[in-house]
């Protein structure tokens, strides 16, 4: 009567919604403040100034009709121009606004692409630690998503897995750099190595094989740590933005799909990108808020909150005992939990009021997933509590 | 390489578009004041005063975090409830806030629900003139979409003509009242008679037969013409609103689906609106215009300017020897074509440069499309133009 596959993707709660629904329900028991709450990844840092000035200088000085108004399917033409000026600027690209087609957010360039690109028997990789609804975006085409699992010593790739897993039907890679949830940054070693793979392959098949590169929180990476701009690697690549984080604006769906004028046949990718707005009526991104992101284009993010929130949890947890590869960026810890079954653990630190989410909801068992962009003092008390945690294992 | 089907909706321009860039070359050529584009469907009354002053005292009142942060998936719930005592306090419906989700406007609306219905080898039918994009969104769910000619005496419902196309493959019917092109609305009677037949085939099939009403028009109604509310007609109905034309927010991509309680299964029906809203990356409509039309619901559309307009237009065409049926809503005329050939019609009017969108293109042939959401004056000196062009046809 209805599509069976809606229903279970609609009714089966994400571990990390089920997680905050059970926050919430201690908050009203034992009061907000005695809950630790790392599940979410939702930024606390506020929009910065420029974002509030921004919008009243459209109002005020813009029609109404100009700033509500429809823009063409991929976006504002002056708005796409600016945002590839600005990426010019800081990677010595050479993107015009015709590369760029708007997008509400990184999640819908991301599905938008996959749309484009999926044909019948494709495969699409990613690596673990992973963006869980990659899962249900590639499938929802039709297509299979397939999983390199984690090298855990670094979060970097793990080559021997990837390359048993590359074959004829590997449509696309998919890449998410700093990472959500280990908040690694592929090197530029990874990327040279991952590239000459993709480079070897394609040939080998006779066709291209895309990289997609997943980067919403490109702005969010520390001890300026370079974040290699991956079409200046490898000319089929995508590249899906979002300011949700960057500009703390995760609400406002505006982000943006580049597509390089090297990739083999741009025009029809180009056109099947647009298609595929089309289709899944992701065309016209909000308005007003191609206009505000075109007003901030190149002001920075403010990471200093996620900066120091992050030292605080690391070290933190390293003095409890934990094991955890230091974050590069984004605003995650994916430490290894301290039993085998990371959620038998997940569900241990529920006692102490702790709110974590297991790492095999991302593609690897064995860690927690916790989110730093929380209140620093709700950082700062949790601490004794990991403490003891970990003393309950070293009984 | 890529999706093939993907690239077809993306390089195939509409006719639509095709016609609006024949108009700007034409405008760089002689003068955009010398151009009469009827071709649009963007609103050219500017979004009322309201919404700005909304927009500036949440800036004013909220914390940024709240204004632009991520809502839940489904929306912001204190807007969901808004809204629903607002749809309760014009049409006596008991909405509460759980049977609205939000989306990006009525397009992705109803992307969501032909999503959440669609199994494999269903049928929607759609009543001649429709949108034509309803046929790639049908389509994109593996569906087809199943057309019923015009009646085009009166725009109503060509009921034998339905009544043929109906089986047990029908899944849902889509009825978009007030008309896009036809200016029609739905009087009760028609509805009355639709909902009787979904009725006895729903029992007859032993299956829920579901109606889609796709009202983004329902606040640009005439002479205070009562546009009906179809849930409280028939049980199985959503309803796809958006604040597009009612605002003239076209841009910002702000809308929802009502799935009423009376619905066959309602839980699972939200469900799969939910999954459907998951896999197409419809969740969290833009979070700033959520609480914008919250802040709004049931203030007055402003249809001035539709109205002046349309009479302007109606009576001039009448005058210069056209048929039409008299619009009751949304601000399009749509007249038979002085030749059977409507768009060797469109083609001739070009050389007064009177664009316009021939009837085929909403399944309705020996018809065109005139949008009167443009300049007044604009319509005022088109009107020597269409008695030339109609003197043309009386030689």
């Amino acid at each position: 009567m209805i599509a069976e596959k809606m229903y279970e993707l609609g009714s089966k709660k994400s571990t990390i919604r089920t997680i905050f629904e059970y926050g919430q329900e201690r908050a009203a028991a034992v009061g907000a403040e005695n809950i630790f709450d790392f599940s979410l990844g939702n930024p606390n840092v506020p929009a910065p100034d420029f974002i509030k000035e921004a919008i009243l200088d459209i109002l005020n000085e813009e029609e109404p009709c100009a700033i509500h108004g429809y823009t063409i399917a991929p976006g504002n033409p002056q708005v796409r121009e600016i945002l590839a000026q600005s990426i010019n600027a800081r990677f010595s690209t050479t993107f015009t606004g015709k590369n760029l087609f708007m997008t509400a957010g990184a999640a819908a360039a991301i599905t938008v692409v996959f749309k484009a690109l999926s044909e019948k028997a494709d495969e699409f990789i990613a690596f673990a630690p992973f963006f869980p609804e990659y899962e249900c975006f590639v499938e929802s085409t039709g297509a299979k998503l397939v999983v390199v699992p984690a090298q855990i010593e670094d979060f970097q790739i793990n080559f021997a897995e990837f390359e048993k897993r590359i074959n004829s039907h590997t449509k696309a890679v998919i890449v998410n750099s700093p990472n959500n949830p280990s908040g690694a940054v592929y090197s530029e070693a990874t990327i040279q190595k991952l590239v000459a793979i993709l480079e070897e392959k394609s040939a080998q098949y006779g066709q291209p094989i895309f990289l997609i590169s997943d980067e919403p929180y490109r702005e969010i990476a520390y001890d300026n740590i370079e974040v290699p701009y991956l079409t200046k690697y490898y000319k089929n690549t995508l590249v899906c933005y979002s300011y949700s984080k960057s500009f703390s604006l995760p609400g406002e769906r505006i982000g943006y799909v580049v597509v390089p004028d090297e990739l083999v046949d741009f025009n029809r990718m180009y056109a099947a990108i647009a298609g595929a707005g089309r289709v899944l009526t992701h065309v016209n991104a909000p308005s007003l808020f191609q206009k505000v992101v075109a007003r901030c284009a190149g002001k920075p993010s403010d990471i200093s909150t996620y900066v120091t929130n992050g030292t605080l949890l690391y070290n933190g947890l390293l003095e409890a005992g934990f094991h955890c590869v230091k974050p590069q960026g984004a605003f995650y810890l994916f430490p290894q939990s301290l039993e085998a079954d990371d959620v038998a653990f997940c569900e241990r630190a529920k006692k102490y009021d702790l709110l974590l989410v297991p790492g095999r909801d991302f593609g690897c068992p064995g860690h927690f997933r916790a989110s730093y962009c929380i209140n620093t003092d709700t950082i700062r008390r949790s601490l004794p509590l990991f403490k003891k945690l970990a003393a309950e294992y070293n009984k």
